[in-house]
């Protein structure tokens, strides 16, 4: 399959240049007749959006999306739904002056020898414009995923190396982080302004909690169902490392301790959720590694595609921390594959 | 494509449950005419196989591969390349009087849940088993590979929360963890013979080091390199976490200090060798998070499919910490990982 | 992969009802630094648009395609490919009248049964319009497959019953069915025209040669060449039958007649260039049936979806002969299958 | 995915050189707890193995399946069944003195220019001997399409220019052809056998009725039933051409005579039981032309890999007519490609 596809059952494929014409989304596979609330995709683009706080861009694009295909009279068709969001406030002159230029962390130097020609107008490809797409049609994944009950929450757990003290479900949208503890946010933004003061940027982790997936999805060996989280959520740039439940503290722990066990208040979940890379019907919980946006305005040394090596200040416009505009990503990621694996599994949303 | 295939243009598909008649596998998409040292593959088998050392399962296998198709006088055809294992020594009968009880931190739950039949003979697919399989095609996506000159090594970085102070290669291969550190080994060979004492067993980490991989593998959004080996590996049933290069350290680091930059001594590799999912040309590296070994004696509670609430012990033969076996397959997943990429890309082995 | 997915590593993806907004393709897997004339692929679209002849329907669609992606200052760059053709003259209330009644020889008894829902504005996905979109990819699969020397040229070698008698290839475009005869041409016409004043249409057969193809495109046993082309060809609606070489002829041939025999003149060719799955160097050459177009003035007897029997007359725009107009999908098919086996065989186009 | 895999949901890989050591396939995306008889997996093997008539090769092989994995206790796990056929009859010796020519008819041209190397020894993957592999994955397939209710059945409709006069399903087991009218078999065999005489061999057209099907299989654009069936039939090796319905016949009808029109009996079924790619619920009609056996003992004209001229008479044991051999071969591939269809439509088999 195509490296812009992904899925088995349920499947999307993006396009699109950050500095293109627009940048879209097909998405394949669902059923006929489910009604599809087209404001609550935009709704969750919003969300994704640049221009919201002092934690995001001040590229300014209003990503509204057109759907082409695939609904009709406000139901699905069961034909594959496509999805257009025009490029509107490109500013492709801020990249001119470091075209020939790779730009440290960023996946230039890999795109120069992999095509030998490269869209230079930020990133192609590799830039975080193209996950508006996925958010697109993941927002279209969690209204069907709603009809079986399952939920999908992701937030900030840390950013600049402060970690919420509390998991408070609805203070994640009441500020600039996306954290689930307002208080910690707050220090969390004070620390992130003060590393843009220095012209610098900040990363942190993100921990989705998938609530009310039913036992049995995933598939035994290569497909099993944290392997596709993890390639779903690993597959967006800025991500360096996930793990599930208990994680790499699990590799400290006695077999007694990690292991989950029964009783009367049910099992413990220190899996988080899967086991053999099937659901165990408890939460899907699991954190991402989120790093530092590459793009920031100190001086760093790095070189041209042609070996010369150049002293680089980004000034274009970018996320002093990527975390809050991340969490809609990672949540449509989650949506899509657990979306898919409910699909290989019973056939069709209501079984 | 099925649950029991893994690649695009390289691929693997295999089969057979634990305590079946064998276990196999279908490698395809290797071109012709390239000499097959199958030693070698036997080689990575025997570095697989129970009953090495204290750290591993007494599980008496031989293991013997028997290669069925696809090489003939010693080269590969450019057809399927079929090889299968025997199951030998099954013991089949330690697992009847607990073929309806779900074993804490096994896959037992998903699969009642999921298939409401299975072969309660150790795990079916989800046993460890199954890795042999992989081991077996890793191994001749090793040969291939070193025509290129990427070489692939793991080890156990940490095990039993005793990591290596060092990295000395050659003493992998010279202590009972696989670990790149004798002296580390001894320590941390202790501390799981003590938890074994107690009933219980032991975690660890395994790093991987994949060198001479050149800038340009991987695919740009959904293939990216870093995706497909989280796939690869996640895809081990021991495994929980994954994570490149600085990984959830990144999370705490500022842009400055996390970005590679240049200067005369190359780049510097925070990264692990993956930038946008594109290989840089540098060592990618990552680290796996390996659960403790979840079969123990101690008494653990847990259920019966039916819902009876029971008390277990289990006291088959089984590895106290999985990483020493795991490293080979590890190594196998992320070689087939990057042999598929380097066909996406070059068409053949040498281009 | 999804239904409206093709090929393996080129792929196209389609979307678009054919009363919708707008139908396209993502055409994804060329790599990098191919120029493309953008006026070529406009070409194409035209040779496929309606209102074309008295041949084709009067519905009237500009069929302007416009590039979202993947092409830069003229050249491809290893992105995703995205394609647009807007809708305009939909005329959706032609439909409404028959709205729930299963069209004799169309694809609704199945729709109705497989979605219970469907847009019955003129066939939704089961239009002939989504051939538009191949027709958009193929026109740069063609670019791409002429830097090799190959040339795939498709023409009527009959239709309502009248087959030419001689093979000029400058006249296929000389004339309204696209045959390689003006004079076999102006006596189907003929033809077609009586029909049509009887409120009928008419059938006919596509020849389709691949030239300059080298020996050794096609994989052995499910990739086959051949079996891939018929895959391709077969999911254009109106097709319904295909064969290469001899074809059913052969079924009536002696072995020593059929076999392709090697002289000083060179090896003949019964097989039409595909032996066992793979070219053999020669031209590859096959035949499609297309069935007469379904929609017909005629009072037909048919029944509803809820199984009313009813009498129908269908006054849309409809092409009296699909011969002409579907001579340039069937390029597209192939050229993006052949293309297909050329980059799984050789990885790049110049290889 | 592999050329050696086919199928969405329900997938097969197959393996194995016809003169190797043993041929195989795994059969994945079965669910778990159906009841499989594998006495009945061996009678279609009996049906397609050598040696059964005058009409069939005399290479001796029992093909005796060995199912490895996957059924236990007589019942699918919902694991992936794999299964094994040994070669026991080789005599490759056979081969030796045309190891370096490229046989008439035969696919060792392409094999030569793809691969440069090959196994001569009878044709290696493009031998028919592959397709014992199908049949076995098939058997099981039909086992569980007849939950369904659904009946898949092929026959000879003509062979050596010989048309059936009628069918008679219960005679098709009663000829050597294999053909539903033992009077015209018994004059097909006659001529076949007047061919062997002077070295020769011939072809025929096989029928194949699918009865059942529900409305609804098959889906859009390119997943189109048809088109899927016609990919998994022109894949066996000595199939050149593919129709369904009025086939290669409504090429010369009216719409008005082609289109298929309700009544108080129902639906007439010129389509064939496939419109738009989607099933319509009327029996599945396909025919497919055999080439005569490319294998004869006639002098033929050739030459060799390195282009020197030779004359070949080939006199190893093979089919004069690969007709009844195929029959099992087509049913195996229609019946893999239609329980494929169904879950991906159903999910499951009762639904």
């Amino acid at each position: 399959m195509s490296s812009n596809s992904f899925g088995s059952h349920i499947t999307i494929t993006t396009y699109g240049e950050s500095h293109g014409r627009s940048i879209g989304v097909i998405l394949d596979g669902v059923e006929a007749g489910i009604p599809i609330d087209l404001d609550r995709v935009q709704h969750e683009l919003d969300r994704r959006r640049p221009g919201q706080s002092s934690m995001t861009t001040a590229r300014n694009e209003s990503d509204t999306v057109s759907v082409e295909s695939g609904i009709f009279e406000g139901r699905t068709l069961g034909t594959p739904i496509a999805m257009i969001i025009q490029n509107s406030d490109q500013h492709s002159s801020d990249y001119r002056a470091i075209a020939d230029v790779q730009r440290p962390g960023h996946a230039d130097r890999g795109y120069d020898e992999k095509y030998g020609f490269r869209d230079h107008r930020g990133g192609g490809r590799s830039s975080g414009r193209e996950t508006a797409a996925r958010v697109a049609a993941g927002a279209i994944a969690r209204q069907l995923l709603e009809r079986t009950g399952i939920t999908i929450t992701a937030y900030t757990i840390e950013a600049a190396g402060i970690p919420c003290t509390r998991i408070a479900i609805d203070e994640i949208e009441q500020n600039s982080l996306r954290a689930p503890d307002n208080e910690a946010a707050s220090r969390m933004e004070q620390q992130v302004l003060a590393a843009v003061a220095q012209g610098d940027s900040c990363g942190g982790i993100v921990e989705c909690v998938c609530e009310q997936v039913p036992a049995g999805l995933g598939d035994p060996v290569f497909k099993k169902l944290d392997a596709l989280l993890s390639q779903a959520v690993m597959s967006i740039g800025a991500v360096k490392g996930i793990e599930f439940g208990e994680g790499f503290r699990a590799a400290r722990l006695l077999g007694s301790q990690n292991n989950d066990t029964y009783s009367e208040q049910g099992w413990t979940n220190h899996a988080g959720g899967v086991l053999g890379g099937i659901s165990t019907g408890q939460p899907i919980i699991f954190r991402c590694a989120v790093k530092p946006t590459p793009s920031i305005s100190r001086t760093q040394r790095t070189r041209t595609a042609s070996g010369e090596v150049r002293d680089i200040e980004i000034h274009g416009r970018h996320d002093p921390c990527i975390c809050p505009r991340i969490v809609p990503v990672i949540e449509a990621m989650a949506a899509l594959t657990i979306l898919d694996a409910w699909y290989l599994q019973f056939g069709r949303i209501e079984p």
